[in-house]
């Protein structure tokens, strides 16, 4: 994975949720894709999607139970998940997690 | 102002200071010249510069004491404030921040 996102679009203005405690930064990409980087602080959260989401684990620490699981998957460092589109998933942030959250 | 930077990279990893309390993402410009795109959480917080800051708030509500002053300098949703190199200035967010700050 390179290091940097390049010849691409940044919206000034941050995504706000949960009172700051999850803030995102939109990236456009010329072929009119957009992903988001993210920082979410220790905290229980619940997304609901609208596309399908890939979503990978900067750097933090984190249990994400996916719709339609009981289970917990817990990451710790890196990794990633897909979310379906149209659901909700739970998130258990444990440490600061820096992600990057690209729309299917 | 316009609302996004264009033809820029941005760094993946998010610059991370005082316990998550304040992020940041680096936007890099053709004529190498950077960015930061950041969210400061209610707190105080002490910042030391390198390089001298534009620094716009572009939301939020908070307090800025500036080197070598007493005075507190209040900002409410937007407004904008410039450090010198090599010092070292105070702030007290009220209120979930969104900023740019421009390496001068």
């Amino acid at each position: 994975m390179s290091q940097q996102f390049d010849q691409v679009s940044v919206v000034k203005q941050a995504n706000i949720y949960f009172d700051g405690k999850v803030t995102s930064r939109t990236v456009l990409f010329a072929d009119g894709t957009r992903k988001t980087l993210g920082i979410m602080l220790p905290g229980e959260y619940e997304f609901g999607t609208g596309q399908a989401e890939l979503m990978e684990i900067l750097a933090g620490k984190l249990t994400v139970q996916l719709p339609g699981s009981e289970e917990w998957i817990s990451i710790s460092g890196t990794g990633e998940f897909t979310v379906p589109a149209d659901s909700k998933f739970k998130l258990k942030i444990e440490q600061t997690t820096d992600y990057v959250c690209s729309y299917l």
